[in-house]
This record gives structure tokens, C-alpha cells and sequence, in this order.
């Protein structure tokens, strides 16, 4: 990654992003905008795959993510932030790459069997959903992105799309698409203030990135910890102890947070004093985020023109490799 | 079919169009263009479908196509003829479909199941072959047609359609979208010369509308009649006898027809002699088609801008729809 590279990244806007979100992705995306050529999709589509029925909750979040991506410090002018559903090129290559990809192929995707099992879709699957490895694939490709940032589990859609530019490739007069690769985050995904695998609104253990000082405060006064650390003075347990895991993605000093273990697990370090320096850290962190985003979010005309302005700059950049994915088939480009 | 209606019809460019286009669709298209608002959309989407490794099939027979068009008198200033790929609409709204459409419905669309079946895709199935009655949902829709002329093996995809439009419509702020009814044609399919029961240029059982005089006057020869009729004097029968088929289908004089089959029936009528007047009037229709096309298919440059102007119009046309469906999920149109 020492080159300029062209980096696409997105999210689905399913509700506000959380802290979760931030660690895993913002807060890198912070970074990466300043050395590489950033591209953020909000992806309303794909959010509509296991949304078709209620669209209402997806168009009302395009707003609300693109204030968390300013409120972070995502720069509209280091990064071009875009509108999934304003990008014609996006549907139009997934209609042409859907013709050379079996239904068998997106069943046996990895990523798409774990998702439809947790979903419980069953037989109710929508055809969008089943297909989305291969929109995914064409958001990918029209911005001729270098490198995807995803977790390990989202691996097997890199392959899927490199083997669709591989294919494409092959039936255009000369190869149009670029492979990708897969930029993997070395943080792991934030659990729950529960403790449970995955954070969620609807499980009610996450913090948005709006949360109050009350709600940060109850959020980690609720933290799941040791059960088993009764007394102060007895050995705590550091693993699946939440308090520790947030410290560990938050906490700036590494030295205080290793020397807290080290203290929490002979003995003599209380919760309330762990939860106390966790909570500090995190109004720290949060409170400029919230006021930025509350600031923000007040002038909707504005977020509005912000996305319109990344979306015009995506669109010229998707229709040139929708144009030359045409002419590569023999198709007209008509205008 | 009083008043004025909008039509949606079209073709998949898979190859030069024939005498079963003629009878089946053409004919009737030329008729409809004075009467009502006519779109013909030459389909190369829904071609690669199932030529996906293969689109040079698909995109070479573009102009060969709107060739048969003009040459057949369909006229660009009475009808709106434009190309799939040349409209994003299309696309887009595909893309939007697809979330409220399971993948078993459309796996229990009886059109769908018979083709899957005669083209013998098995697990190879692609996703845009199975997707595709969306896909002309999509056209249907974002034409406002009122009617579309179809065989009556294509009402489950009209069915298909009206499905989509009643639960977008329960979906959006107000009803966008309209209901289709099928313009069944009273024609029924024209077999091939050889009596098969589908004419394709691959069984060799056909006649494009270019075929030279050469051409028709050996596959008059070669059309298949009674085969127990051997000699004149014998009586002769009309069921499955294809001459006789295309003679009610295209000789211009019914009484004419009536009479010669009486005659056959009863015996005195050779085969040669039936053959004589339906390649009379074969060679009468075809010579003025056969001249024009060879005419226009002669500036390919003419043709493109011809169907550059058709798809401009029916850019602006789909556009709408497009736009009122993402209003009325809630979606921005940004531009």
C-alpha cells in the first residue's frame, strides 16, 4: 500500500453507524483518505435486498449515515462519498455480469449461505438478495477499486468478483476489469456491550455514534465483565470481559490498559474503577463526533449537496467502465 | 382497443428475423403503429441472458434486426424503437424488483420452468436467465404499456408482471406504476417448413426475411406436406400439412385457399401445383422486404441513428418511471 490505490469502501444504510462501525472501519477510513484515492459507497440498494418491503427504513438512513461519515471526519474533499441508487452504471453491469454467473455459483458463496441462514429467509429469499455478491461485484469493478476493505468473513465475496473480472475479461476484446484485493482490518469485530457477538440496534447492546453522555454512561455502567469477579480483591478474568475488549479498541495508552489487566487479574482492581477510566475515554472520543454530527445533520439541503457532488464525481468515473465494458462485449454506447 | 394505448413489444437480436416473426408479430406491429403508441425494444439484454459467453451473437445482430424492422415497414416516426442496453431505467428498476420477488416465484413462473427446461440449463442456470421475467417487468413498467402482444405460453410472465406492479404500488406513497394486459395474438405460431413445431435458423427449418427468390423456392420445395398423398388423384390431408398452413397464414385470398383445400381433401390436387401458389406468394411478399433491407442494412450508420433517436425518446420515457418509483420508495433522485 505504498502507491496511490484506489480504496472502495460502503455501508448499508439499514440505521445509524455505531461504535463498532467506527472501529472497525471509520476511523481507518480516516486515515486511508489522506494517502489513497477513497471512494464510499452508500449502499441503499443492497440495503433494500432484505429490505424490498420496507424501503422507508432505508431511504431515511442515506442521510443519517452520510452526517456519521462527516461527523468522524470523513473529508468530502479527500473522499468521494456516493449514492449507490444514483449510479445507473452499478444496476446496469450487475444485469450484464448476472448472465455469466450460475445460481449455483451464488448459493455455494460462502458468505451468502451464512447470511441467508441467519436471516431466515428459507424459500422467501429475495431475488436481490440472492444476487448481491454479483452487485457487489459491480460496485467493485466500475470504480476500479485496488483494494476492499473487509473483514475475513466477507473473503469469499472478493473471490466471487475477481472471478467475474476474470470471465468478463475473457469475452472482451481486451481484459477491461481490474482484479481486487481484500484489505483486511487487524482489529476483530467489536462485540456487544453484552457481551454477544454482534452489535445491533435491535439487540439494544450498541452505542451510535450520537449517543449522549447518559446513554455512554448506562451503556457502560450495563458492560458485560467478569461474573465471576464478586470482590475487588479477587483475580479477574480478562477474556470475553467487554470492559477490557473496548479498552483494548479505544483506550489510547496501551501501557496503562496492559498494566489495568495485569492489575484486574491478581486481584484488587475493581470494575467500577476499569468502567470508569472505559467511560472517559469514550465521552472523550464521542463528544466531538456527537456535536459534529449534530451540527451537521441540522442542514439536510447541505448533506444532500455533499452526496450529490461525490455521486456526479463517482458517476463519471462508473460510466467510463460501464462504456468500456460495452464496447469490449460489442455493444453500442449510444449515448 | 379503441382509444389510444401504449404497446411494449420487441425482440432478442439472437439472429436475422423470419417468416414466424412476419406472421406472428410483425405484420400486426405495422397495423398498431397508426393506431396506438408503439415501443420496440430490441432486447440484447434479455439475448445475453442466455448467451452471456457469447454477447458477438447477441450485439451483431442489433442493426440486422432493425433492418428487418424497417425493411418490414415498421416506421421510426410512427414507432419508438429503441435498444435495452441504452436505457439504465431498465436496470435500475430490474434492480429494484428483484428485492420484492422471491426466488421461488419466480422459480414457479411455468414460462420460465419450460425454457430452463428446453434449453437445458440444469445447475448451469444463470442468474440473469432466472431473473429475467423482472428484468421485463422492468421494460413493461417503465413504458406505461397498457398492452404487450404475446404468445398466450407468455401470460404467466404478464401475470408475473401485474404481481410487481400491485406490490410496488402498495409499496410507494402513491400508485406508480400501471397494470398490463396481454394483446393475445390471433395467429397461431407458424411451424417450420419441415413441420416441426419451433422454427429456428439452427434447425435449418426456417425463412429469414432476406431469404434470396433461390432460397424460397427450395424451401417451398422442400416443405413438408401429406406424406401418404402420393399420387394427384388421391385425396390428401390438411391437418399438419405445412403448406396449407402457410398458405392460410399468408395468401392474401381465403376463398382461393378454402377451395384448393377442398380439392386436396378430396383429391385432383398435386402437391407441386399448392406448392406453385404459396411460392408465388411468398416470392410477392418477401421481393419488397428482401429489397428494402438490402437497401438500409447498407448504411449501418443510418440505422445506429435511427435507433439512437428511438432510444433518446424512450430514455426520457423510462426516466420518468424510474423516477417516480424512487420517490415513491423515498429514495433521493439526485440527478
Amino acid at each position: 500500500m505504498n502507491t496511490l490505490h484506489t480504496i472502495l469502501t460502503g455501508d448499508r444504510p439499514t440505521g445509524q453507524l455505531h461504535l463498532g462501525h467506527y472501529v472497525g472501519s471509520l476511523r481507518q477510513r480516516v486515515q486511508l483518505q489522506y494517502e489513497h484515492q477513497q471512494f464510499i459507497l452508500i449502499a441503499d440498494l443492497q440495503g433494500l435486498t432484505d429490505n424490498g418491503s420496507n424501503p422507508q427504513k432505508i431511504s431515511h438512513n442515506i442521510l443519517e449515515v452520510m452526517a456519521d461519515y462527516l461527523a468522524v471526519g470523513i473529508d468530502p474533499q479527500h473522499t468521494t462519498i456516493c449514492l449507490q441508487s444514483a449510479l445507473p452504471a452499478l444496476a446496469e453491469l450487475t444485469a450484464l455480469y448476472m448472465n455469466i454467473v450460475t445460481v449455483a455459483r451464488v448459493e455455494r458463496n460462502p458468505t451468502v449461505k451464512n447470511e441467508i441462514a441467519q436471516k431466515g429467509f428459507s424459500r422467501a429469499l429475495p431475488v436481490g438478495f440472492m444476487a448481491y455478491p454479483i452487485s457487489q461485484a459491480a460496485d467493485i469493478t466500475a470504480f476500479n477499486a485496488d483494494f476492499v476493505p473487509v473483514g475475513d468473513d466477507q473473503l469469499p465475496m472478493i473471490e466471487q468478483t475477481n472471478e467475474i473480472v476474470h470471465k468478463m475479461n475473457s469475452l472482451t476484446t481486451t481484459p477491461v476489469l481490474r482484479h481486487c484485493k481484500a484489505l483486511l482490518s487487524d482489529v476483530s469485530r467489536l462485540p456487544g456491550i453484552d457481551g454477544g457477538a454482534k452489535m445491533s440496534k435491535s439487540l439494544g447492546n450498541t452505542l451510535t455514534l450520537s449517543a449522549s453522555e447518559t446513554e455512554i454512561h448506562q451503556a457502560v455502567s450495563a458492560m458485560y465483565t467478569d461474573p465471576n469477579h464478586l470482590r475487588v480483591a479477587d483475580p479477574g478474568q480478562i477474556e470475553g470481559n467487554v470492559v477490557f475488549t473496548y479498552l483494548d479498541a479505544f483506550h489510547p495508552d496501551k501501557a496503562l490498559v496492559a498494566e489495568m489487566k495485569a492489575h484486574y487479574q491478581r486481584g484488587g482492581l475493581g470494575d467500577r474503577q476499569c468502567k470508569n477510566v472505559l467511560e472517559s475515554c469514550l465521552q472523550e472520543l464521542l463528544a466531538p463526533i456527537r456535536e459534529r454530527r449534530a451540527s451537521v445533520i441540522q442542514d439536510k439541503g447541505q448533506l444532500m449537496a455533499l452526496l450529490r457532488q461525490g455521486s456526479e464525481r463517482a458517476h463519471e468515473v462508473t460510466q467510463q467502465t460501464l462504456h468500456a465494458v460495452k464496447r469490449g462485449l460489442g455493444l453500442p454506447v449510444l449515448f
